[in-house]
């Protein structure tokens, strides 16, 4: 991964408008749609038992986000899931607060048995919760840096065949034996609500159309964080960090992602 | 309707703050209630089964929303609706996403047919979708410009005798043999979530004061352009322009109306 | 209370970050976890049923706010409040709307008798309603100014043993036979949705850290307006009131504290 290959996505992104269809928490929907639209894409959420087949049917992406479940919209993230394998859909899946609940923790393995999602993504705390039953968060804050949740990782890239991108100050995104490492960001960032989640959003439109589940991961965590350096450097506090996030996310160029990514590729 | 008429309105909403009831989607529930308190209505939000006939007992106006919906608040709004046709209080309705999955397109009928919204109000795409079994639409953001859904329009005011306000880069309020064109707006208004949703919502409070149903359509529609034109000169992006468009709405002004209208009416 | 006991509290909430666990209304969750960032909490929000009482078990207090209440919601909250009080955690409660329907006023008796929160928070005609059967309310929004509300406010202090937290120009916090007044604030504050409600979460972020509910209530709502007061400063309407009202809750210090804390303590 590259600024290249970035750019070349998000050309597609604009380009395209993938429809990204998310099944996600009521906190983070608004600034998830934002963030969705602001890159280029699509966005729609659809959590009803008798729509999310029809909605898969024409979306790129389903994105599932469990930060505030229940049973019907879990009932509905499995019904959408099942579509979307039939159709050979990628699902990125956030497992919000994974750790801090019994029901979040099973709840999240269920799925990662069940639907097998192409991209994990979530902090340290909650990776870490997917292979281990300590407890190892604190509500859907992460105690820990993603460095610590590599063997996690590993071992979750093992099982399920699935890329884990794992946030924080620097992010790391895990496939099989390779680590992309992505310094970008700022530390505003987790301060506002939800851009954890649309970080998982943004991964959603990246797999729409970069042909690597790999790269589109790490695509989405770099445009993140150089979103989140431009933001920083006007912003007075996390409100107008928030505002100038969104503004970047749209105005982002081939020129920003070129002098201010940092990104790094290691084997296991 | 004309700058003065429009004017009127809002001096209106602004002195009796007319509570307008919402059962709208999750995603917008907080644009939606951030405009209409920018405007000077008073908003609430209410779809519990045991609350909504009481709250509809005491709103100025219901607005239904289908975004997000399923079928404890399909359930909701038929009740919250036939409370309000037995009150003589105006429903708009906004069928969020018709077309693009049977579960709206149906509901968005069964809603014409037995609530009789006053007025519907939506994109080219779910206007369209209410008149034709094609799809034209994909996900909730239109295919085609609003002079497309003219004869779809033309059909639903003909057979619903309701007001049908179609968003565009023109708005086109059509009731009857006539057309309300409006060519204020920017094309930022698109790229934020929850804007057409907040045209409905404000739709709701013109629908509170004025007695015209189709000159409250079509002052909602002005409105939401002008400011979003007032929004566009100094925003750097949808997060920004998403701010100021707020700040626009409650500082909106006769002079703006009067030098910033864009509006023609045309018959059929 | 005064500029230096709020100061401590900040601090402690700053250092410790504590896990406030709400289980509020739809429009507002991401202003209220927003806030509560800001301040230097850490929010969590879960309403399932399976959910609720692993998530108070690691939380330092709980937040109920009937804003968008349905029958699933309620039963939640008395759920989540049930092990709270196992666990002798403080349940602060906010009654939105109120007196605006008999299913919201219910709810509310029902929290009050059977729950024991420790803190009430409400505008004056939520507090109102809950010893009266008068209709004293209008939607969500206040009718009267906290001083109407004093009779009723001691009425609840007597009966619940609780403190009771009441919103308007100037705050009245009342326990037992003592009323605290905070004169901070600004004309905007009730021009943005999900501020009343953000007072209320923070009051959950000031009772997980002060020993007092009563000094904990009054140094939220201080906050709040001193926060109001310097989010005016720059603001140009309510879109941006909003982004510096959260920059100045990141933002606050023992100077702003100092300098514009306006509270006097007065008895029945």
């Amino acid at each position: 991964m590259n600024a290249d290959t970035i750019w070349k996505d998000i050309k597609e992104i604009r380009g395209d408008a993938p429809l990204v269809h998310n099944i996600t928490n009521f906190v983070v929907m608004e600034v998830t749609a934002n963030a969705l639209l602001a890159i280029g894409a699509s966005p729609v959420m659809s959590h009803a038992l008798e729509d999310v087949e029809d909605m898969v049917g024409i979306a790129s992406s389903l994105v599932l986000n469990i930060g505030t479940l229940s049973e019907p919209w879990i009932e509905a993230m499995f019904r959408a899931g099942e579509a979307a394998r039939r159709r050979g859909l990628r699902i990125v899946f956030d497992p919000v607060g994974s750790g801090a609940t019994r029901y979040r923790t099973e709840t999240s393995l269920r799925i990662l048995e069940e639907l097998q999602p192409a991209i994990i993504r979530g902090n340290a705390s909650e990776i870490m919760s997917l292979v281990t039953s300590q407890t190892v968060t604190k509500g859907v804050d992460s105690r820990y840096g993603s460095d610590k949740a590599m063997d996690a990782a590993f071992r979750l890239t093992d099982k399920y065949r699935c890329v884990v991108s794992v946030s924080g100050a620097v992010d790391r995104i895990v496939f099989q034996n390779e680590i992309i490492k992505i310094a970008n960001g700022h530390e505003m960032m987790p301060r506002v609500t939800g851009l954890g989640c649309a970080a998982t959003a943004l991964t959603g439109a990246f797999a729409a159309v970069d042909p690597s589940p790999f790269e589109a991961a790490a695509a989405a965590m770099a445009v993140m964080g150089i979103a989140g350096e431009i933001a920083a450097e006007k912003a007075q506090g996390p409100g107008s960090f928030r505002v100038r996030f969104i503004d970047a996310l749209h105005a982002i160029g081939e020129n920003d992602l070129r002098t201010r990514l940092q990104a790094a590729t290691e084997s296991r």
